[in-house]
């Protein structure tokens, strides 16, 4: 039978059995319960400060509040469906453990502001934790272009072999994108930390309360001005998925790369035994799972940022039931991304072993030093798109008659255009090739050693 | 530490213990236990029909796999995280339960035709009781519809009255759209009844294996006549996604009204005790969480929509990685519509009472028989854009005067258009007014009697 | 200035000119024109059967209606912002054309079952020429894999090499999704031509009209069976749209192949020069911009398809102003899926070309024959996971040894196991291993012989 | 006949017309003209500045350019598809202009850094012009609120009567999520302005330009530190999506609000005719045409951000053609907020006529002063749940009396609790209610005050 609901006063009948495990969020928001207590002792500490109730009332709650905290920890805090939610099932425990002056608790306040201050909390401390994994993820891959500034691997645009590039250059790609992930985490994190606490139910409370001690005790940068807008707010869960799905983007698309250059036909990378499985019927596969499933899962984080777009959706003012089904999609993109993050840095800090024989070979058995030639005539007077004619007409004869561009004379160079001398054997070569691209934030290998140390000092700040 | 991997032998060095967690699945696949044992009972029968094994070993087979079922049931199966994922599990089991003859079962089948095939059985089920599920709902609409012909209600465009409406026509709407989703269900089950079982991998096998028999044995109604297709499909699941939250649209729509009904100011609809719920702080408020949660869940499924769109969104033949993260989107969006249907079909069959009386009053206090004094000059051979402008005019009138049009007198009536007569007022009284639109389809009562007893017809057919 | 608007009686003053802007659809539902003037047509046709207008002034209406057409098709029919709407720029000039008969096509019609039935009439179209595409691309698809069936491409799970299959396989895979998606719109289709003609604001009309009638006239297959669902129902647009972004998905697997098999490393197809683009800096560059593109716009489609599905949520009944930003999500779509379809039917038929010998080549060089020889072995009386594990080791043996299978010697294998016999060889050879898959729907020749003509037959029905 | 493409030299024959069609993006990118030719008047100048080019060449080319912008303001620039886009119509044009010069501009520039530069320039402006209309809409909110401060309304929770507030309350919930929006568009603008320039097709260039500049004369704050990050990098796309999915959240909640305030039920806003519109067929509809579709216009926003997320979904290093379908999502997007906060900005500022006398009555007639019973009693020292659970029976008793709280006389009130003194009724009365939450951002007039004159300098700052 079910118990007796916090609020049943004014109703005549109990809640339908269904209804009530259909209403009830314990299952979920339990992960809340620790800052939930936090929430309520900084809650308590203020009530009592301002005197809306006595100091030894304040001690009372603090006391019997850790003490759930504790009995929580120690897994023998158990609340059923009857309990509704998290909130209730504290104020309920600490009722029991302490008396009617658990019944003071509540006094100025609502759920509603107290569960989007929880939810704040939650959040704050999972943005900090994975602005932390970016840190060491760029770490990782700082340590991967370090050794790796001169080898080199075909660059692609199109999926077509372009130019080549320092594999260095390469990763440090990422490394910028991640970086935009941190920065902008840090962003959000200013507008997720502001306190709700003292919004009440919707219009603030007749109680002098102190929210700015509340939001102080509790670390929160500032309050929300306006009680209707800090009670039905969630534009920062909202933000934080979509920093999430960003950085389900950027994850993807190293897990493409990863996945390709771990196939045969590229061949550019063999994937470690600690990082790759295997198949229930063909005894030779070695599967990329890891950058697979981070790939897939960029679509379940894309989708929880939809849900909740969804939900907001033309919400009147002020709290609706509705926001209580922001939570799971919020947890579970923190899961996703947080778990995701891990795999990546493991895979690439000790998954996979770069084939730098197999690059090198490849970097010289194609056309992606063409552009070099048309840059050899343009830096020599012919008009850029006039040299870029021409190299297309060489490259088409090469192909027809099966050749690269190194393999050309010296005479059917000049054939081409008088202005070609001995020196387009050197402007051609790969290494060269990437050398030359010394423009700020090329791969010329001069760039990319100074983008590192850069890169470094950035992220140690 | 972690234990050896099913496909190990081609490995050197054990799975990172963060990546083994990582892939396993067992965590969430566990819920697919008793579709993956009755399709490997099908299968190790089809092993043993066409003589790939015994007899003998087939009834092995079957029974330690009976056995395993009956260990799950009893709660005594609990695989852990080496598992990796339910099939192995259960391969597994079944070797340390019937030794030897256990490594015979994955013989010409593979993970990849395994899990399609549970995922299509575990489908089915659910398609089968949602459909259950609409009907029951659908028949308590029609229940509150045959006991509300006679109920007036405002009707509305633009959330502004438009012209008064039977109630029961106005319920019968949502019965046409569970209508629609029950029949879409019943198409999209066609698609999901389809058995993979015998793809292989990838390539189907070498073994002279019947695809049809187990097919029958798990009475599907067809199989897969590609098996790259076989093991790579999931337009089935995304089908279910986009039925199902097509379903959440009608409930949400149904949510919204339910909500603004039992508001104060519309006051349609009293909710009962066992369907609502109160507040932490305002002792007053009895709130219709109900509609609001379910309102709030669309969301959640049309996010696991775009979430597995994005999953299968450019991947390449044949079987992935990416494709083990449908099944919690899945899963969740089953257990979702379930429990929104049931929540819904229990607040519109005990959870709220229309106050009849209000909505009597409702449609006499405004101008929402406009239209019909439009018609009824239009019917006596005014042009109807001129009836029209014509009544705009009086309402303005009206509204400037503090006068409904029923206030209106004779002479006034014909001062405006000499085609009025005495039978005005009959014709603009609302119950008139709704028993006047009796078009196909419309609302008028006899239309609603007549749709009633044919959605009867179709809803037990 | 602003001109009247058509509703204008009511109201004392004139629309702010930005806010008529704002509301007007006549910019894009002018692609509505010429469904919006059979409707009309079919509507006075009606009025005039029931006697609500004469016969004469049907006619008229008729013939006023085909004139406006007319006027449409010779590029000289221009309304603008003033008349709001395709459907009051018809009326308005029908006025201006036929005087004051044109003021009664509106009588027992409102514009909300007019803009459903107008949208339905369009999309019947539009599914009818996607079903025409779809089938001409599976006829090219046909055609290439009848002449590929003994083209031997590795196939692939997880972007590894797997076990060889018939290209033929391969392409038939495609034609199967396309299948699903043909058959799948052939359903939709009977959801969209339903006529809510005749539904009229929400609840039917006073008028003794004939919806039967006016669905007979435009082709639709049935009636709205409830005014209210018939003018607020957006179901049949939804399912499209999902219908449609599983034609995406299926597009944009085919093309990250495409795009795969063109790049270098792979070098499975040429692109020929009709289907492939530069660069305007790399001369040598050639670009598979179609399938790049066709990956792309699938984004695009599932983003119609959330807009739709989050505009629908929520929304009471019946009709409200939200639905009409249901037109460009739709269109678009419409307008993606063609263009895509006709792009890839191009591609496939006449841009690509399969680099066979180089498909040859790469099925001798790797170990996707290893699942054969644990078969071989099964096939043996060996339980399958031990031969299973027994061929793992040889592979990581071989590896080690930079040898593959086919270069062990009979020793060796016998050393391995007795059971390894002179056949060995045979039996992984790639054309064996492909042909031994002969498994219903497998990749076995005769399997895809039987396959392409059973394909040929299913789509020439 | 389609022309010669730009790139055509290494190709052998013409691109199929459709194919040309379908890869053309002229259409929709000349929209980006005036920022490509800032673009490239800043490129030119620096190929002059380093002596790439010489001065007379730099100063030809900018006097080019300067005249093909004046052309296309003169309306007479009509690139047509063989273009391609707008990048190849201008540089094609300066060539007709200026002879072999033209040829010049591309030096060390590709059309990937190109487009980068002209979209973040575009999104630059609309930025600023998107924040002006923030602030714009703000004032109008602060105008508002600020003669409506003692205009009391009722306060919701779950649709149902909370706690009456302050009209100006209310309303300030809306300026401070606007407020968020305002400054988030802030924060995104500094990773939107930042220069891609000079990071050629992907790897930089041979030549040595100075990207500094460049970025300089373009007034960008920064330059991209990789150039793989730099071409193919658009997260500040998606940034600004989510952006404008918030301002659609809050605009869509308004909008709500909106609609239910002008709904006959609520009754809280007469609706200006020049911010509504009529029926076709019920002449006496007045609709709110603009709050809906805002409303609908939110998932047409949501859908664009979900297109983008899947857009970039695994694409690999560097460009992808997939980027051009980035443009038409970010235009309808810009598009669409702009659009909608105008039409917003009207409706609240000359659009709407709150009721304030019904508004006054309304927040008579409800138990919305409930909390202020339990306060009461909280503030004489009975535990808060207590009092709750009291006040919660005492409404109970009212309901079934008919009675409001007001109408208790003193003994009842006596009886329930002998806390209660002859001031309980001054506590109730609900603009004591509404002053008395006097708390931190609390609805109490003098809060309200406050918060209108802080607001009302932060965004005049």
């Amino acid at each position: 039978m079910t118990k007796q609901q916090t609020w049943s006063q004014r109703f005549e009948s109990a809640l339908h059995p269904a209804i009530a495990r259909f209403n009830a969020s314990i299952s979920f928001d339990i992960e809340l319960i620790e800052y939930d207590i936090s929430g309520s002792i900084a809650h308590a500490k203020m009530l009592a400060k301002t005197g809306i109730i006595s100091p030894e009332e304040g001690e009372q709650l603090v006391e019997g509040l850790e003490r759930i905290r504790q009995e929580y920890r120690q897994g023998l805090f158990h609340p059923g469906v009857d309990a509704e939610d998290v909130h209730f099932a504290v104020e309920r425990r600490l009722t029991e453990l302490k008396g009617d002056v658990g019944k003071k608790l509540h006094t100025a306040r609502s759920r509603n502001d107290q569960v989007g201050t929880d939810t704040r909390l939650y959040l704050r401390d999972q943005i900090n934790q994975i602005r932390q994994q970016i840190r060491e993820f760029q770490g990782v891959l700082l340590d991967l272009a370090e050794t790796n500034v001169e080898t080199l691997i075909p660059g692609y645009t199109h999926l077509q072999r372009a130019q080549p590039v320092s594999l260095a250059h390469h990763l440090l790609a990422y490394f910028e994108m991640l970086d935009r992930d941190w920065e902008r985490l840090g962003e959000i994190y200013q507008r997720v930390n502001i306190s709700p606490l003292g919004s009440g139910a919707l219009a603030g409370t007749t109680f002098p309360i102190d929210r700015h001690y509340t939001a102080e005790l509790l670390n929160f940068g500032g309050v929300y001005a306006n009680s209707m807008d800090g009670v039905s707010d969630r534009d920062f869960a909202i933000e934080f998925l979509c920093a999430a799905s960003l950085i389900m983007v950027h994850l993807s698309r190293m897990s493409e790369e990863v996945i390709l250059w771990s196939s045969q036909e590229f061949g550019f990378v063999t994937l470690k035994d600690s990082c790759a499985t295997g198949s229930s019927i063909m005894p030779q596969k070695k599967n990329p799972d890891v950058p697979e499933l981070v790939r897939g899962k960029s679509g379940r984080v894309f989708g929880h940022l939809q849900a909740l777009l969804v939900l907001m959706k033309g919400l009147p003012l002020a709290y609706n039931k509705d926001l209580q089904d922001d939570k799971e999609a919020l947890f579970d993109s923190v899961k996703t991304v947080k778990a995701c993050l891990e795999a990546m840095t493991i895979l690439m800090r000790e998954g996979l072993e770069f084939r730098t024989q197999r690059l090198a070979a490849a970097v010289e058995e194609d056309f992606s030093n063409a552009t070099d030639v048309a840059d050899y005539l343009a830096a020599r007077g012919v008009p850029f798109r006039e040299a870029y004619n021409l190299v297309g007409k060489v490259v088409k004869t090469c192909i027809a008659a099966n050749k690269l561009l190194k393999d050309l004379t010296l005479e059917e160079w000049q054939e081409l255009h008088p202005a070609f001398a001995g020196d387009i054997y050197e402007a051609i070569a790969p290494k060269q090739v990437v050398a030359a691209r010394n423009s700020y934030g090329g791969t010329g290998f001069e760039q990319v050693r100074q983008a590192i140390q850069a890169a470094r000092s950035r992220s140690q700040s």
